[in-house]
């Protein structure tokens, strides 16, 4: 099991680094070459959405591809060259191709002030634009008259892709696991979540006698999940619980943005989840600013849908930045990360309601031997929890309520239920009921 | 504007010190007089009730006036003279002219050990008695063995005399301005209350296109609040909100005592206002004590009325004495508590329920030019007030309570409704849906 | 009453004093003779229950006897013997006459490494065993190769024996106070909870017009709760409040466990006497370990049943151990838990829901001599709690829920009631209204 964690904490590391090159966009062949890779490990689908589309209100925005693009000075040197960083071209622009003024030139170019050694990632998807993101430093040392600028872009008719697995359970009813796609050389931001769901759902792959189907997203961010709600509107009503996965490979502690609904079961899942986890963690009420829960917690949809991440969004100094890279994540907060989310799943997978079958007064444990022989002493865990179950076991209560209420960590909880249905104290109560 | 503000803040000064001088009561020619100063600022309509009219369980009193009163020394001095101070005689006092030994003198002193120099003021409305209101270094240097007392003072059956300002809005429902005027030459307590209350009648009036009807009552206290409302059962039930104003000129922070309900609409509306505003404050609970809002929150009539003031009353060492003159009120603070109603006003007046008209997903912001263009930054916080407004534009969350989730400024939030309303993206909710 | 509380409190000690010496057990003479004991104070009605009686999903045990026990070096020296102290004997051990080496000794012998000089109090009720239990200095001295031991003990089809009390009030609403009775030479847990129920019910049986039932249960731990709700179900509906007393003579600050409603009349009660009792306290959850509260609040009986101790149960290090011996409680402590309890009871009895006869604005205080003459001075502490049964005498808040939101001492509430219904300013609202 120790060896298994540490080979899939490698696995979910080199993961991030094969994917880490490519770059990537709303659009184009680099999420094409990232979908195939995930492939090799889990059997995803992968979707093609034909540009113009309508999404609600929104269209699928024609396919950009980028081939080459760079600042050349007059004597011929590249000195922004998109070959060394991706992050140096503003996402979606236009092709261009021309001698520039410096003053020109610096109306298209974006850097960071204050951090004078981060190339910034910047994007203009819906608006035609041209530009290069470069470090403050070497924005200073600018001080050509003229500049070659080439941007060998294209756009074109062509399709939004994204990635899709679906696990059946013995149950219709589905937990979704949401992951964007889009960002380029962006390591935390977001390749983590990337691995992450990628090893998850191989794991639930592997999984027999899971309850819940589940359903992985493997999209563009905003225009991805927006596609994948109004082409699947029937397949909303089955959504139960769902997770948003993004920046899950820094060092920092655990950050849980609650669903719009503030007390979904996914909810208090996570906060149960993180609770009986060794992990520092910090729990905050929704915003409708972010990532994808945007979309899945818009008024119209209100899914039970929260994002889980370490250090959130836009709270890294690294953000959105080439400081994002390789060195800002590690194996160990990603395989962390992928521990919890398997431990958020088994509370979902567990969580039923029970009936406890002696309601009046305490059944006899001593006589079952769940009770310690020795009286007088202080009770024992294992009995505070028996007691804590059969107590709150009215039909009221599910095990999660009863694990928060009672403060017992889940899956000892879950244990002592199956002892108690083998003791004939206590049974699942009927669905609908 | 700053001009503007200016001149109402002198103004307001003026008409508290217009007013200081004159001897006022629950009933009597110095209310009468405080009235006509009034309605050469706003058309108010001077009623008078008879004396013996009953009002619940209460009934009009007879009408007193008083025209001179004094303790005068054996030799004749005037040692203590209703004319340099009205709050030397016990409100209500009955006529009384004769000479009386030290002993029966001191029976009918008041006065304030802990300040020593202060006048207190003391009433006594429903109990016949009379009595002077002195200083205790004054009184602790009366040793004469006789004094010559008089109080030309007269009861009557005559009126009760309040002031009444309907602004007729749009709907027939009510925001109602409550403001007692009973006390004499008190500047916090309550003419403060009074020259607020004058000016926002007046800038109400000048108001084009308001929603709301406003009600402005200017009254005794208690018997004052008793008689309109006995007389008024039936427009009792469109006073949809209310403000007790009192205590509003000191240099204290702002205290607001909340409605008996607790959570009404104005509660919520004076909590955000002071929120958005710069001033210090602080928010109470309901109490049964206090000014006309134990009336209108009594448990039969139940309005949604709460209490306004700056330091609250009898919790500021010069109330309800000769120290709370001209010197303690300052005009700013009266302008500053002016501004703070016209930003509760604005919140209830603007304070409607939308509808997100495009409720699956977000909409495309960036195409109605509500975007920034290029992604990867932060989010705006214009950008932000969009994002929770279509978020909780569902029809269960009134703008209040949007900007107050939010943590939004309300006249930002406001704004960026007729914003949305414009782009199509958002639209009032019909009420009674 | 000063003299009687001092007498009160004497007889509270004298009556643990005398109960100190006896061996009890949940079965047997020693019960019986702690019953008898009480018998001579209040006139409780002994209740036998034979042996094999099924209560729920229990059966009352065979009744346990012991006349003596020891251990004896192979020199016919006492080391360990039942008379010097009961809580030598593992209760329930069967009868044993053997020699037996020392490593069998041990294996029978429970001690307290932490407490070296206390002796330990241990029970094997439902898994046939013999023990003894020494102070773990005795046990490192055991050095001998071979015991004498004799356990004098005896099993037979006998009885359970409880005491109970049922005092009538006009209403056949119950207020339940339950005790429990089987431990042997234990002060604190439980002669302290025996001897303030004996003098509480004493005190209640003295009363005059109560208006609650009050039933009065002296029972062995689990097994006797069990059998008395088991016989008694038809009985249960009328409990409409209820307190387990236990460790109520240490010197600790009070704790109340709520029932397991957590919002029932008897926690606010028994929170609003704490307040207004000169005593500290703490308040807690309910959790279903402890005592008999864990029977009253199973999921199938539910009662409004709390728990009221001061030191709780298992948080005193002279818990279950020889320590916890006359030194160890005082009787201040016992006459103080006392005396909260009365004023529960006092509460409960004039809990009542009020209807203000005039609910239209403040009626008028000052004509019916209820209201200070001199107005413009603070309000007066009397007037405030006037004000507060008026304005919250709608129906809705019973006289507990005034004196909480208002902040009142209980009593002094009451007091007012009963002015204000004189006055006709305040009524009895009719139950099932």
């Amino acid at each position: 099991m120790e060896n298994k964690m540490v080979q899939i904490e490698k696995k979910l590391y080199k993961l991030v680094s094969t994917l880490y090159p490519i770059c990537r966009s709303i659009t184009g062949d680099g999420v094409r070459e990232t979908l195939r890779i995930i492939q090799k490990i889990i059997p995803i689908k992968i979707h093609e959405v034909p540009s113009g589309t309508k999404v609600f209100d929104w269209e699928v925005p024609e396919e950009w591809n980028i081939k080459d693009a760079y600042v050349k000075t007059s004597s011929g040197e590249r000195i922004i060259d998109f070959k060394k960083s991706n992050l140096h071209v503003l996402g979606y622009s236009v092709p261009v191709k021309k001698r520039v003024t410096i003053e020109e030139l610096k109306e298209h170019i974006f850097t960071l002030e204050d951090l004078p050694d981060a190339i910034p990632y910047r994007t203009s998807y819906y608006n035609r634009n041209w530009g290069f993101c470069i470090s403050y430093n070497q924005f200073k040392e600018l001080n050509d008259k003229e500049y070659d600028v080439l941007i060998d872009s294209s756009f074109k008719k062509g399709y939004l892709t994204y990635g899709e697995l679906f696990l059946r359970g013995r149950s219709k009813d589905e937990i979704l696991i949401s992951t964007h796609i889009c960002h380029p050389s962006l390591c935390n931001d977001n390749l983590s979540g990337i691995a992450v769901a990628t090893y998850l759902a191989k794991l639930v792959n592997d999984l027999k006698n899971r309850e819940y189907s589940y359903r992985f997203l493997f999209i563009p961010g905003t225009i991805g999940s927006i596609t994948w709600l109004a082409k699947n509107e029937d397949k909303i009503k089955d959504i139960k619980h769902g997770l948003v996965l993004s920046c899950l490979g820094d060092k920092g502690s655990f950050t849980y943005k609650k669903s719009r609904r503030g007390n979904a079961t996914i909810d208090r899942a996570v906060e149960k989840a993180l609770e009986d986890s060794k992990f520092g963690y910090e729990i905050r009420d929704f915003s409708p600013f972010g990532y994808d829960e945007r979309q899945y917690c818009s008024p119209g949809i209100n899914l039970p849908v929260g994002c889980l991440m370490r250090t959130p969004y836009g709270e890294f100094k690294e953000y959105h930045t080439s400081l994002d890279n390789l060195d800002f994540i590690d194996s160990k907060s990603l395989e962390e990360s992928l521990q919890l989310c398997i431990r958020i799943f088994n509370i979902l997978e567990n969580n039923k309601t029970y009936i406890n079958t002696n309601p009046k007064c305490e059944p006899h444990l001593g006589k079952r031997g769940l009770y310690k022989h020795i009286g007088g002493e202080g009770q024992k865990e294992k009995e505070k929890i028996i007691l804590w179950i059969l107590n709150l076991s009215d039909g009221t209560n599910d095990l999660l309520d009863i694990a928060i209420k009672g403060g017992i960590n889940f899956c000892k909880a879950q244990d002592m239920c199956d002892v108690l249905i083998k003791k004939g104290l206590l049974k699942e109560k009927k669905k609908g009921i």
